[in-house]
């Protein structure tokens, strides 16, 4: 295998640093030639001064004009130094890159990785938004460019890796392993009283305030079965989800025969971002599983009476792109409300249920488009909340 | 896929009914031709009656003349009734056979099987012998005639089929599961003392007497190392056992980035069989998985001090076919001992070591010389037993 070219945007979150990680061990497969940044001005300039890249990018004009001073001073030439929208698209379609990881959250990344799908670049996808908001436009752009999209995180590399044991229509039904979040044993009455301290306090994973919320309603186990079914073209009823709180198995997928094929590794994101980039490869890593951590596995069904993000999540998937986009979106609006005291926990499925039955199944049929659909459902749920609060007061 | 014409060697036998009643839940895919049944005269019968076999071997001239006599009573002609090792050959390298099950145990299916690939069948494996006395002649033929050996016991299909995740030479290490035999709790003290009523109860399988003191001494997945060797070309260091009792993961691979594939399924002959009839392709099965069995899974280390026979294996398998003829051959010598009240339980893996010790590292040219290796070790057995019987006494 000859050196990878690796492009990354959102190089100083933990995806980011990760691949550059990957980068390190491996040096004779993998070299970073394109970074966007987020806002950390000191880590870029780190990765800069380590990595010399063709190009950099950071968030505002501001910051790259810093970055450029700091690089002058160390004596760091030949960086081109970009920002912005236009700066995170040339990091995504640099000529030389052979292989762009997509990990810039929300709608920017979105952008900037539909454009490296029209550059013809492999992808290791990170970023939700491209699939949930945008699936039917990047899964078509992909086909046409011959584009590769490996997912990097747990559950669909999972899936990705286990679907290698059979033809896509030997598949019966794949299965989703879910945490479960920390209200997966609390009776439904305690629902409606549930705060934001509480849902908060996530049992496995530090992660981000909406994420952490969304892994409490399990809104982003639904947002991962819209994914599934882009990335794999199954229909929502093949995509199940199985509770299992210890986050051993990664997923599985079922095979028509009765074969169960089940991933399984310790929980790093090294491992699923490795497997991305040396696809259809493998690398060795020192990333080495205790057999012992097999034993005292819980599985459950998961209850749709309590978490009904999950059961919006198949409607939205069965319904349309446009469905798949409101769902995104009221939930954004919905979790910051809750968060802010504006909305109770129950209040989140129920602002998304009703922006769900104000959207039109018309697809949208580019990135402009769905940013537009992005931004209505918004204010439909701003509007949805404002209404619920004034029928309660 | 146009229908499999099937040749069955063992077709009376558990896993000839099963593959029988595959075809009959598969007309269109899978159609018996040719049936080698062992000494169950009423079973081949209807096996006759119901498939119309082009061939049809039973063990010995006069069963061969009664089944004659039993067909054309029953007004069943054009098949062809055959007896003993020539008519077993016959079944296994008829021109019209596509398929052909190795089920016939010992020795007989060895030199079956071997005309078989030698006449380039594909070839759903479950004679042990095949691999473990003669894996090195076996496995030369099959590549020589680009015959595919597919494994049908459980843990050797399940690592098959995980083994599509990968190139081979990504595979870091290889786990077969073992149930681990009613002994797997037993202290080390008792071993001495073990009887064979204590050793027939077995907690999982109904099984014959010797595989199930095989499995009490972990002999059996002794066997199943040197198979995977064998079969997976891979050094018996890549081979790992782990002790799982459930037998619910019925093995996994292990991949050199970290990533583990795991084989799940119900335990079913019936699936693995399947598998190896249908591969390339998967065909639809009614063999459900609950998921809720992947609860409460148990995962030990083995104890190679409480099971000798399994440090035996390994070095068995590191040393050459001669020393695995060899620990074949003395084990079943020895088992017979046992249940006779003739030697102490230990004295099975005492006499195992003892004939390795004498076995040279020769290596077996033909499958002649394959079974004059198999009778001296079995006379050399039978020497060391005498031999420690006098000591003792």
């Amino acid at each position: 295998m000859s050196v990878k070219k690796i492009s990354i945007l959102g190089s100083t979150g933990s995806i980011g640093t990760s691949t550059l990680s990957i980068c390190e061990s491996h040096p004779d497969q993998f070299r970073p030639v394109a970074l966007a940044a987020g806002s950390n001005l000191e880590v870029a300039f780190e990765q800069c001064v380590r990595w010399r890249p063709q190009v950099v990018s950071i968030s505002t004009e501001a910051l790259a004009d810093q970055l450029s001073a700091r690089l002058k001073t160390a004596g760091v030439s030949g960086i081109e130094v970009l920002h912005g929208t236009a700066g995170t698209v040339r990091v995504a379609t640099l000529p030389d890159a052979d292989f762009v990881v997509s990990a810039i959250v929300g709608v920017a990344g979105l952008e900037a990785t539909y454009a490296a799908v029209l550059a013809g670049k492999t992808i290791g996808l990170a970023n939700k938004e491209c699939l949930v908001a945008a699936g039917d436009l990047i899964l078509e752009a992909a086909r046409i460019h011959g584009v590769a999209l490996l997912p990097i995180d747990s559950e669909h590399n999972a899936i990705h890796q286990c679907l290698r044991g059979g033809a896509a229509n030997e598949v019966k039904q794949i299965w989703l392993t879910a945490s479960g979040g920390p209200f997966r044993n609390t009776p439904l009455a305690e629902f409606e009283h549930i705060t934001p301290q509480q849902a908060l306090k996530h049992p496995t994973w530090v992660m981000g305030q909406r994420i952490t919320i969304d892994s409490a309603t399990m809104l982003n186990k639904g947002l991962e079965i819209i994914e599934a079914c882009r990335l794999f073209n199954l229909p929502p009823e093949k995509v199940k989800v199985t509770v299992h709180p210890q986050s051993t198995i990664h997923s599985l997928v079922e095979y028509i025969d009765g074969s169960i094929l089940a991933q399984i590794s310790v929980t790093d994101m090294r491992l699923p971002i490795l497997y991305a980039m040396a696809y259809p490869e493998r690398l060795p890593s020192d990333l080495t599983f205790d057999m012992a951590a097999l034993s005292q596995l819980d599985f459950q069904q998961p209850d749709f009476e309590r978490f009904p993000c999950l059961r919006l999540a198949y409607e939205a998937a069965g319904a349309s792109q446009a469905h798949c986009i409101a769902l995104n979106a009221a939930d954004e609006i919905a979790v910051a409300a809750f968060l802010r005291g504006e909305l109770p926990f129950l209040g989140i499925p129920r602002t998304i249920e009703r922006v769900l039955s104000l959207t039109s199944s018309a697809s949208p049929a580019s990135i402009q488009e769905v940013l537009t659909a992005d931004r209505h459902a918004r204010e439909q749920a701003h509007e949805a909340i404002r209404t619920a609060a004034a029928v309660v007061a």
